[in-house]
C-alpha cells in the first residue's frame, strides 16, 4: 500500500478501522503558520459519523497533534496528529475473513495480503481512514485560506435527487460558508429534505443508494499545476481517488464535453476590471493542467455503499464455494453524504503542495 | 512542468511541438527483456497524423533508440528514444504569442512562465508529445504483455455517434488486436463511417467535436494497486491526465453508479473453473484501489478540439484589449480520433509500474 | 524539513525532542511478515539513555505500535509506532531560544525557520529523533535476517581509543551477535574501558570527544543498488546522515585509497567453493553502487557533542550582540557511544528498501 | 538502476559508454532563466578527455540541446541535451563480457542484469556519463551564481602530492575562478607538476593513484537544507556517489573530528560587520543538515583507477575459472584529475535543487 501524497509537503496516513489509532504526518509545511485548532475540529466534525442519515458509530475523531506545533504556531517539523479508535467494534465483522464482501476491497486485499490484511472493519482500506485524511486537509485548507484561496462543496445528488450546482461563474467564497453549517451541505433546503428522505427509504430497504459531491475553489491564481503528469486534474485524481468509493470525477463539463461542438465549448477570454477573464466557464478553471483563475470545479460520482443489509451471493475462501451474506454493522445508507469534507481535504492537500511546488519553480 | 511518471521505472518526456527533437526516458526497466521495435512502430504508426480525420501535418515519428537496447534486449540502463522533429510550421503560431487561443494552456502557461514559454505549436503542451508518450507506452505494453496482460481500447464515440462498447465480461484477447489495424479503431464499422462523417462535417464547418475511448485491459493478476494514494484508480488518472483533452474518466460503470441503488450496482462473487469472479462486472475491475482480477474498463472523455477555424473572442496580452482569433493551422477535428493509443500508452505505464511495485512489496 | 526516507518502504519520522510524543510511520512493508517485539524492544535498549558513559535523561522509549500489525504480523498497512515524551526538562534550555549554541542546528534552523522553530532541547533536530529511527530500523533489520542478511557495528573510536576493526572477509555473523550486549558495544575489552576512562574524563573537564562506529552487513547478495544516484553509498550516506553529527563516511578502505596504487588497491577475483569472492576486501563489498557479496564495511565518524559545560562564545540573536554560554542540561560526552544502534538503524531501512526495490527490477 | 535525481529539478542521465548518444533531461527548472551555451561548452571541457595526464580517448562532448530552450531561455520545458559517441572502440573491451576487471562494476552488474548489462566500456557504469552529469551541473551552476552562490574545486591529492587546501574561512570567490583555467585544477602550480609527474611514473608503471578534490561553495544563504533525510550533506552524498571511484566524502573537518575534543571542534559565534559568522570552520558551512552561511567544504576520495595494464587475477564466468587479466584500453590513470568538474556538477545539482525546496516551504 502506499498511503503518503504530496511533493513538497507529504501527507502520511496511518491506522486501520478497528485498530488501535489512526493518524497522519504532515512533513514539510513551511514554519511560522499559526493553525486554528478549532476550525480543524468544526471541519472534522462534518465528517464524524452521527448526523442525520449517516452511520451510528460514535467516534468523537479528537486530533491530538503531538509534534510539529508549538504554542500553536508550525515549527518546521512534521505535524502528527493521532485519533484513538474509542468505539471499534469488531465482533461485527467475523465473517468478513471468509466471505469477502462483493464491492469491497476485501477480497483483492486478501489476495495481495496473503490472507494477513486487517479485516475488522475494512482495515486500513476502511472510510474512517478519511478521518486522518480530514485532519491534513483541514490544515491545508486553513493555509490556503490565507493565500485567498477558498474551497467548499456540497452533495450534488443523492440518487435522483439533485441539489442545485455551484454558479461557473461566481467567484464569492460567500456561497461556500453557509454549506459548511448544513446537514447535509446541500444549497436547496428542499433538495435536502427529498435526499435524507431517500437515504432513509434505503435504508429501511437494506439497501444503498449512490450520490455525487460537487467540489468549488475559488481564489486560485492563474498557472498552478505541473503538466504533463502532475497537472491539477493528475493530482486532484491522485488525492482524490483515496477517498473510498469514488468512481468518476469529472472536471469542468465533465463526461458531457464528449458530446459537444468546439464552437458550443470553447470558453472566450473577455476583459473584466482589467483581468482576463473566461465569459463562460466550461474548462471548470482548467486549462493545460493549468490553473485559469476561472472558478475550478468537479464533480466526484460516489458508489452506492458496498454494505447493504439484503443478501448478497459471495464465496467461501477457505471452502472454494459459493455462500451468501448479509452485511451487519453499522453503515451509512449513502457514502456520498458525509464525504463532502473528505472530497475538500483531498483537494485542499492537492493544492496546497501544488501552490507550494509553484514557489519553488519561481513563480 | 512535471514531466516524469512512474515509482520503480520513471518514466521522462521531453520536447516541444516544435522544437528540435522529443522524446522519452525510460528508467529502471528490468534487464533481459527482448523488446521488438517493430511492434513500437506500429504502435506509433496509429498515433501518427495523416489518418482518415486527421492532421495533415506528417511526421514519421521514427523513434531513434540511442541507449537502454543491446542486441535487442533491455540492458539494464535508461532506455532513451528521440525522435526529431522535420515538419514543424512555425509561422502559422505567431499570433499566437499575443493572442491566446481560447481553451488551450497559451494563456496560463503565459502567466506561469513570465512570457517565456514556447508558444509554437503549444510547446510542451502539444498532442505532439504524446508521441514519446506511446514509444514508452509501447515498450511497457510489450512488457505486460509477456506477463500475460493485454490492453487495447476503441473510438467510443465521435460527437454523438457511439460505438458498441466492450463487453465487461468478455475475458478474451482476441478482441482487442483487430482494432489496431482499423482507422478509426472502432468495432462497429457502420458506426465508424458516421464517426467520420461527422469529423469531416465539423471541419467543413470550421468546427470540431468531442469523443471518447474506452480502454480494456485483460489478464491482469488480482491485487495490483498501492491505495490509498497509489490505487489503480490513482495512478490511472495520473498517468492518462497527460494525453492532452481529457476532462472525465469513468472507472467501471463510471458516474452512473451515483444514480444507482447498492443492490443493483453490486457484482456478487461467483466460482468460475474454480476461480473467484463476479458475476457482473460494474465495478470495471477495480475494488478499494485493487484489480480484482475481472476486465478492467475505462472512459476517457476528451473535449473537442479547441482550435476551430471559426472566429472567437479572445484577449491581446501585449495590449491589454479584446481581439479576436481564427485559430489557423493543421488540426484533427476530433482529438479523440488519435488518442486512442494514447490512452492505451498512459495506461500500459501506469499498469506496468505497479505490476513491477507488487513485485517489490513480496507479491 | 524532510523527514522520510525510501522508495519502495518510506519511514516517516515525527516529533521534538521536548514535545508530546514522537515516532515513526513505516509504510510499505510487505504483509504477513511476523515482527518480533521483543528484539524491537531489545534494540531500542540499547540506543536507550541511562548506560555507562550516558546521558542522564531516562526515557523508556516504549514504543506503542497503533497500527500495521495483527497478531504480530505485517497487515500491509502502514506501520505506526509512537512513543512518549515523558521526561523532557524544557527549563534547561531556555536561554538557547536567544543564544545559539556553537555546532548546533540552533542558529540555521532559527533562521530557516523564522525563528518558529522548536528550541527546546533541539527540537525534530536532536538526536532523540534516533529513538523513531531505531524503532524503524529494528523492524527493519528483522526482515533483512528473515533474507540472510545481518548487519552490526560497534565503537571503532572514542577520542584517541581505537578499538579492534573488523575481519573484512570475516562472513560469520557469530562475530556481531556479542557486540549488541556489550555496554560500550566494543570488541576489545580493554579498549571498552579505556573509551570509558576517556569519556568520563571529558565529562570531568566540561569538554567531549568524537568517536567513530564501524559497521559491518554480512550475507548481502550480489547486485543490490540502483545506481547512479541510488545505488549503496548514495543511499547508505542519505540515510545515516540522518545520524546527528556524523562528518564523514569511509566505505571500504576509505579516505585512504585515495594515496593508494591501482596495484596495492584492488581485490582480485577467486574462486572460493564455486562462488566468486575477492580475495580481499578493500572495496569494502561495493562496486560501481551495487553489491558484490563480499561483507559490506562502513566507518561514520561523529564529532565530539557540541553542547559541553566549558563557557563558550556565541551571539545573542535579539541583541545582536556577542555573549557567551555554557551548555547545561544532560549530555553524552561521546555522542558515538549511543549512535551504534542508530547507524545499524539507518543502514538497516536502506539496505531493506533497496533490497526490496532489486526484487521490482526483476532481480 | 536509478539515473534520476532531485526533488524540484529531475535530472535524468542515459547512455552508455559505448552506446550511440549518452545525454540528461532536466525537468523543474524555472521558466524565463537564460542559460550561456558558451559557458556549458567550456565546463564540458573541463571534463573532456585528453587534456594532460588524462586519457587519450577524443570526444567532442558537444552537447545538442533538443528541448527546453527558446531564444537561449529556459522555457518551462524538460531541458534535454544529447551528446553522440562519436570515439567509440569496442573491440577493446570483448574480454570483459567473460573476465570482470577487478574493482569495476563488471562482476556485479552482470550477476545484478543477468548477463545483459552493456559490457562494452562499463556501460551505464562508466566514468563517461559523468559528461552529462557536467552538462545538468553546468546548467545549475549558472543559475546559482546569479543567486550569489560560487562553487569551485581543485585537485587538493593526487597519490602522495598534496595541494595548499582552499582557506575556510576565505568567502572570496575571486579564488575559485582561475582553477577553471588550469590544467590540471590545481593551486599550487609546483604541486601540479609534481602531480602530473606521479600520474606519468603510474602509467609508465602500468599501474594507477588515487586523488582527492576538493570543493567549496560560497555565498550560500544561512538555511538551506531538508534535514534529516535530505539535509545538505545527505543530497550532496546522494549527487556525488553518482560520480564513480569515491570511496569517501568528508565535510568540515572530515574524519578528523572523530579524534577532537568539543572545545578544539566547536566554532565560536560572533559578528562580523553586523553578521553573524563564525570564528572558524570546523564545521565546514553545514549544522544539522542545514547551512550556516559560512563557505561550504568537502573532500572526496577517488580510489586508484581500477583498469590498469599490469596483469591481475579474475574469473572466468563462462568457465567458473580462475583467469588473468589485463586492461588494455584508454584510461586516465588518476581518475581524481578529470573529476573537479564532475565534482562541482553533482553538487552544483544537489544545492541548486535544495535552493529551490527551500523556496517553496516558503523560505
Amino acid at each position: 500500500m502506499s498511503s503518503e501524497f504530496g511533493r513538497i509537503i507529504r501527507v502520511s496516513i496511518f491506522g486501520q478501522s478497528h485498530g488501535e489509532a489512526i493518524g497522519a504526518v504532515i512533513d514539510g509545511l513551511p514554519a511560522g503558520e499559526k493553525i486554528d485548532l478549532e476550525r480543524i475540529d468544526a471541519f472534522m466534525a462534518r465528517r464524524a459519523p452521527g448526523g442525520a442519515g449517516a452511520t451510528q458509530r460514535r467516534e468523537k475523531d479528537q486530533v491530538r497533534i503531538v509534534s510539529g506545533l508549538v504554542d500553536g504556531y508550525t515549527c518546521g517539523a512534521p505535524l502528527c496528529g493521532i485519533i484513538e479508535n474509542t468505539d471499534a467494534k469488531s465482533a461485527d465483522y467475523k465473517a468478513m475473513a471468509d466471505i469477502p464482501r462483493p464491492m469491497h476491497a476485501d477480497y483483492p486485499a486478501h489476495v495481495r495480503h496473503k490472507g494477513y490484511n486487517d479485516v475488522r472493519g475494512g482495515g486500513h482500506f476502511s472510510a474512517r481512514l478519511t478521518a486522518p485524511l480530514c485532519f491534513a486537509g483541514a490544515v491545508c485548507q486553513q493555509l490556503l485560506e490565507k493565500q485567498g484561496i477558498y474551497l467548499g462543496g456540497h452533495l450534488l445528488s443523492a440518487g435522483d435527487v439533485q441539489d442545485t450546482p455551484f454558479d461557473p461563474m461566481n467567484e464569492d467564497p460567500a456561497v461556500l460558508a453557509p454549506l459548511t453549517q448544513r446537514v447535509p451541505p446541500v444549497m436547496d433546503a428542499q433538495a435536502a429534505e427529498k435526499m435524507l428522505a431517500a437515504i432513509d427509504l434505503a435504508r429501511s430497504a437494506g439497501d444503498s443508494i449512490g450520490g455525487s459531491v460537487e467540489l468549488c475553489v475559488l481564489g486560485l491564481p492563474t498557472g498552478l499545476g505541473e503538466p504533463p503528469f502532475d497537472g491539477v486534474e493528475n493530482r486532484l485524481s491522485q488525492a482524490l481517488y483515496a477517498v473510498p468509493a469514488i468512481k468518476c470525477i469529472e472536471f469542468g463539463a465533465g463526461c458531457a464535453v464528449s458530446r459537444m461542438r468546439g464552437s458550443e465549448h470553447n470558453d472566450p477570454y473577455v476583459l473584466q476590471d482589467d483581468r482576463i477573464r473566461t465569459a463562460s466557464n466550461r474548462h471548470g478553471g482548467i486549462l493545460g493542467g493549468l490553473t485559469t483563475g476561472m472558478p475550478l470545479l468537479l464533480t466526484c460520482h460516489f458508489k452506492p455503499t458496498p454494505s447493504i443489509a439484503q443478501e448478497q451471493k459471495s464465496v467461501s475462501l477457505s471452502q472454494m464455494q459459493e455462500a451468501t451474506l448479509a452485511v451487519r454493522g453499522r453503515h451509512d445508507p449513502c457514502v456520498a453524504l458525509r464525504a463532502v469534507p473528505c472530497v475538500e481535504a483531498a483537494a485542499a492537500i492537492a493544492l496546497y503542495d501544488l501552490y507550494l511546488e509553484a514557489k519553488a519553480h519561481g513563480y
